[in-house]
């Protein structure tokens, strides 16, 4: 049986009563001023018999700063479980706001109602900034941050905002050019593409980036498009381009975790990679060496675009001015067996 | 170029600085008292110019609440990357809090100096509960609940806790014992085990179930032990249990993940599943059905899971008393095609 604990913090006021003494006296003591030896020792004893900690976040937010730092990922939530760069992304920003002792927290938004009460959160003074994943122009969350001039960060650049917010990414569009080149450069004829989150920015880039490639040869029909990053996308869309285009020998996935569940399809239509259908993924996630056969994929620096946005952060809190609104990252193209 | 944003953010003596009045007659409008309609006109168009929002965590403090509760995964952070169960039981949680307009803040453990900070944070006033997953009985994080009597549940209890922290969990051992029996019941001879966590109660708990499913045939050389839940520890397990064991012909893994690994080396050292070995995993992840063969394994609820430790959250600071220390959630087995 646990016991009935009380869900308010002891206070002054409890330390007083406990010791039988003025709050002026406790407060002197845990200022450091002086009192007689008898009243120190009745305080003392009653900070132990009440479970008084001093209150880090009244004294933080007199000094108008919290040393908390928000991670908000506005991704489906599917992604959490699914893709690998989410937590990287997230462990990479961890890491640099650890070294500077800042807290990072993490805020799910998986609703509308997780939306609007983040929103207030962020409004609250219980962080000093925010590093925002896979931003959109129209979130809620923009506008707040905004409004507030909240030190912000995206990862990943909505396009109206780029000029106002700084935001660290990579260039989708190029990466995505490159990968598929070389899809045609190996002489595959009809290459299709498994596109994903085409309501975000990084998502329409890797399509361009794909239509760019092909050239001449761009046929819509080879262009699925599904929802999200993940493995259900990937099972899905691949299982639409061979409908529409059975003799489909090249495939762009937009994400190493759609490339997974296109290979799963590939290989219960009994299609061999890469001798019938040559594959490609985007991330180089922990996706790409489990697969059979391993993935040739665009390496995504996650943890150093975490690591960035968490120093564009901080830059901001000493004041900073910072000289440009974006940088983008490399990514080396990693070429494996599934291309 | 970015504007240079300022990191504070804007105050009442800001206002008061910009509508050329005085602070109390800022604070009176503030406060919805009587001022002049000139005054007024001018402090109004002084909080849009200022930028002025209300501070919700001063407030929440004075209130002693700050209608937030930490979630806090003491697990290797590689399993962020890698186990979709952490990352299911934080929804779990995340969907019922939010239900009650909390905010959930995830906070990262990579490290001492996070686990040190993490302690700061929590005992800082920032929060009003703490969910706790995979703690061990000498974690710093569990002296700190402890000492400001936090608000806290656990997901898994470390024995020493369990009565005086309420938790939710699962039967390890009996899931284990069960599942293994079953590859015991359908003729499997050398079965081994792929043992990780054995510094957490669930680690420990499911080697106990596999030793008391084995019985007498239970030989040590057969229990690979590895450190974590996740795919790499699956590989090298495997790899040791072929060393050790060339005839083994079934393997209780203790994840999902580990599973995984076990069956590419299994793969890779030309062994088929399951004619060859029988290989059975736990959690019921989305692991389970990208394998080949799908997984039999252990379903573990981990949104439930998270689910009923905000439950458990929720109640205590509505200042419940809670009727018993712990709970644990069934666990079908599911039967698929590895064993």
């Amino acid at each position: 049986m646990p016991q009935p604990r009380p869900p308010k913090r002891a206070t002054v006021h409890d330390i007083a009563a406990a010791a039988g003494v003025s709050r002026g006296t406790v407060s002197r003591v845990l200022n450091g001023g002086y009192v007689s030896a008898e009243a120190r020792a009745a305080i003392e004893a009653a900070i132990t018999e009440v479970g008084y900690v001093p209150n880090t976040a009244a004294r933080a937010l007199k000094m108008r700063r919290s040393e908390a730092v928000a991670f908000v990922a506005l991704e489906p939530h599917s992604l959490f479980l699914d893709d690998p760069n989410i937590g990287a992304i997230m462990l990479g920003a961890n890491a640099a706001l650890s070294l500077a002792d800042h807290q990072m927290v993490s805020l799910v938004v998986e609703s509308t109602r997780d939306m609007e009460r983040v929103a207030r959160y962020l409004s609250g003074g219980f962080v000093d900034g925010a590093i925002v994943v896979s931003a959109r122009a129209h979130d809620p969350i923009i506008r707040v941050i905004s409004d507030l001039r909240l030190p912000a960060a995206f990862v990943g650049h909505p396009p109206d905002l780029s000029r106002t917010i700084p935001y660290v990414g990579i260039d989708n569009a190029g990466s995505a050019r490159e990968i598929t080149s070389r899809l045609v450069a190996t002489g595959r004829r009809r290459i299709g593409m498994i596109a994903a989150a085409l309501d975000r920015d990084s998502g329409l880039d890797r399509l361009n980036g794909f239509r760019s490639a092909v050239g001449d040869a761009f046929d819509e029909d080879l262009v699925a498009e599904v929802p999200h990053y993940d493995y259900g996308s990937g099972v899905k869309g691949m299982r639409l381009l061979l409908e529409r285009e059975p003799a489909i020998d090249g495939v762009f996935a937009a994400s190493d975790a759609i490339a997974a569940g296109a290979l799963e399809t590939l290989r219960e239509a009994g299609r061999s990679v890469p001798t019938d259908v040559g594959i490609v993924g985007f991330d180089d996630s922990t996706w790409a060496v489990r697969t059979q056969p391993q993935l040739s994929t665009v390496r995504q620096p996650a943890k150093e675009l975490g690591a960035v946005a968490a120093q564009l952060i901080l830059r901001q809190l000493r004041g900073e001015q910072l000289e440009t609104a974006g940088q983008l990252l490399p990514t080396p193209v990693v070429w494996r067996d599934s291309a």
